[in-house]
């Protein structure tokens, strides 16, 4: 079978562009025992991906050099020698820029989780990785008491949004940062207290008005001036959940943290990075909630999603120009 | 009765010193109901007091401007209005840089939690808040596991070498960095497993020698770059232990924080800024175990005890200087 893909050629050194990647065609091999072939339908775009592009060590591997861009995806099986995933059956896992990929045993996200006939598109956005990575790391880290003031920076995106109705449904005080006035009429749309628009105002200046008690937790996607400004306003006390740091995903050379270090002793701070891949055991009972949650229309989302193989680099580097109106999608084939 | 006093009169922009205060002579005013009048023997000198100067919002107000210095210290009352402390009891407490100060009721330091007839000296020292402050943090919020391996910042302090006992006593690998090779060489005399110097030895070269698989706790008494190199240095799922950070005590503007941030997020790392009043209701069972290990002769130290009222600032500033062999004392007087 013919497959095309799109092959990470050269590690940005800085912010990435689309010429850091080139399309090429192959042939997909033969399977082996216990292996199934899965056609593309839809492709996940997520801010951790670049990331993966740095030769650095972290919780997953580099991508390397001429390989596919990693990414994840929800594809449809084509050619199976796992009898546990006959042809037709959909599947959700790290499948990479291309049409088609080999799955081993093991290597997809467990199918029970998710609802069957949950169509690829909520798979991937509300019913997604950064819906879990909202729900555990706000609830496993930051546990926000009723009536506490959570502070959310990424607000509009994918997990800020996700994290932020779950600390409104925990009831918390709920701060979203996020930039743009559209971005920002849709948060509080989905019922947070207040939101700072990053762009065209002074994020200390809002915080001391949107916090005055301090923040309680501060769930953040963000990093960089935007963390040194929640030290400055976090409360005694506080948990400090890190999640992501899009600010310097795209730095050529390594930027100075926070230069108020000292305000996690004398705040008594709990500072703690994360990623969702800790708690795959718990997957099940999440998913559980975030479904009922959905179904009850308590958890509203928005979902971006781009069309064509050949736009897969632009659409990735739109998050990192803060284009993404919610969670980034790219549609490549419908179901069978 | 005539009282000599050391006021703060000027914040210090930068490095203290002696400029900052001035030598004054009062009259101790008239007791009231509840009160004890308190003779200062033993003043204790801890880096923490450098952030009581500065006028920032902290886990205890500034020290005002022409108010004695705050200090702990170990008086004896020589006048009394409360039946609990009668005149010539020993008593702990913050006395401040002053010949006599006067205290009501719950101001003092439990004193059940001390042995009776502790001299003022070990009160201070290896009895003392340092120790009861390495004790909580390196417990509760590092929680070293045998064989883990444990980093202590300041190592040759009063707070480091108790905390890296602790942990040895525990069962962990310990290492510290300490400055001099006569530190260096009486802190491996304690039983721990390395020593770094950081005045003559590369720190990540050093690290990365002797925690060969990453650092699993990290004790940092020092900050700034310390605080930088262990975060690259640190194993998944650390945590990081913030207990003071000398080398930005004295900065004259704020300095920037650690370049990598974002490993929190890859390692999964924990970072907790505590103070040991957070503990106060553990303090009587944390001492029983300071006790005992003293007593068996597993838990060493050092103390440095300069003598006179007028040298009060100068051995304050050592603690800067880092001239200063472990405990920093000066003795005022002897009990009557």
């Amino acid at each position: 079978m013919n497959n095309q893909q799109w092959l990470m050629i050269e590690r940005p050194n800085g912010m990435v562009s689309e010429q850091h990647f080139t399309l090429t065609e192959t042939k997909t091999p033969l399977l082996r025992e216990g292996e199934v072939l899965i056609k593309t339908l839809m492709l996940s775009f997520d801010p951790a991906m670049r990331g993966w592009m740095d030769d650095k060590p972290s919780y997953l591997p580099p991508v390397a050099i001429n390989e596919p861009m990693r990414a994840s995806g929800i594809g449809q099986v084509v050619e199976s020698n796992d009898d546990a995933l006959p042809v037709g059956t959909l599947v959700q896992g790290i499948l990479g820029w291309q049409e088609y990929s080999i799955a081993g045993p093991n290597s997809l996200f467990p199918p029970s989780a998710l609802p069957s006939g949950t169509p690829p598109n909520i798979a991937l956005s509300v019913l997604g990785a950064t819906s879990l990575t909202a729900y555990f790391g706000l609830l496993k880290i930051g546990d926000p008491q009723p009536g506490e003031t959570v502070l959310i920076s990424g607000a509009a995106g994918a997990t800020g949004s996700a994290a932020a109705q779950i600390a409104k449904l925990k009831g918390a005080r709920v701060i979203g940062i996020a930039g743009g006035k559209d971005k920002c009429d849709w948060l509080l749309g989905t019922g947070i207290d207040a939101v700072i628009d990053y762009k065209s105002e002074n994020i200390r200046a809002r915080l001391s008005e949107t916090c005055p008690d301090g923040i309680h937790v501060f769930f953040d996607n963000v990093g960089g001036d935007t963390l040194e400004a929640a030290i400055e306003h976090a409360a005694d006390f506080a948990r400090f959940v890190l999640c992501g740091s899009i600010s310097n995903y795209n730095d050529d050379s390594p930027k100075p943290g926070p230069n108020n270090m000292f305000s996690l002793i004398a705040k008594r701070i709990r500072m703690q990075g994360f990623i969702m891949f800790d708690y795959m055991a718990e997957v099940d009972s999440a998913m559980a909630d975030l479904v009922q949650w959905l179904t009850e229309g308590k958890l509203l989302w928005r979902e971006d999603i781009k069309e064509g193989f050949d736009n897969i680099p632009k659409t990735f580097i739109r998050l990192f120009e803060g284009k993404n109106q919610g969670k980034q999608l790219l549609k490549l084939a419908d179901p069978n």
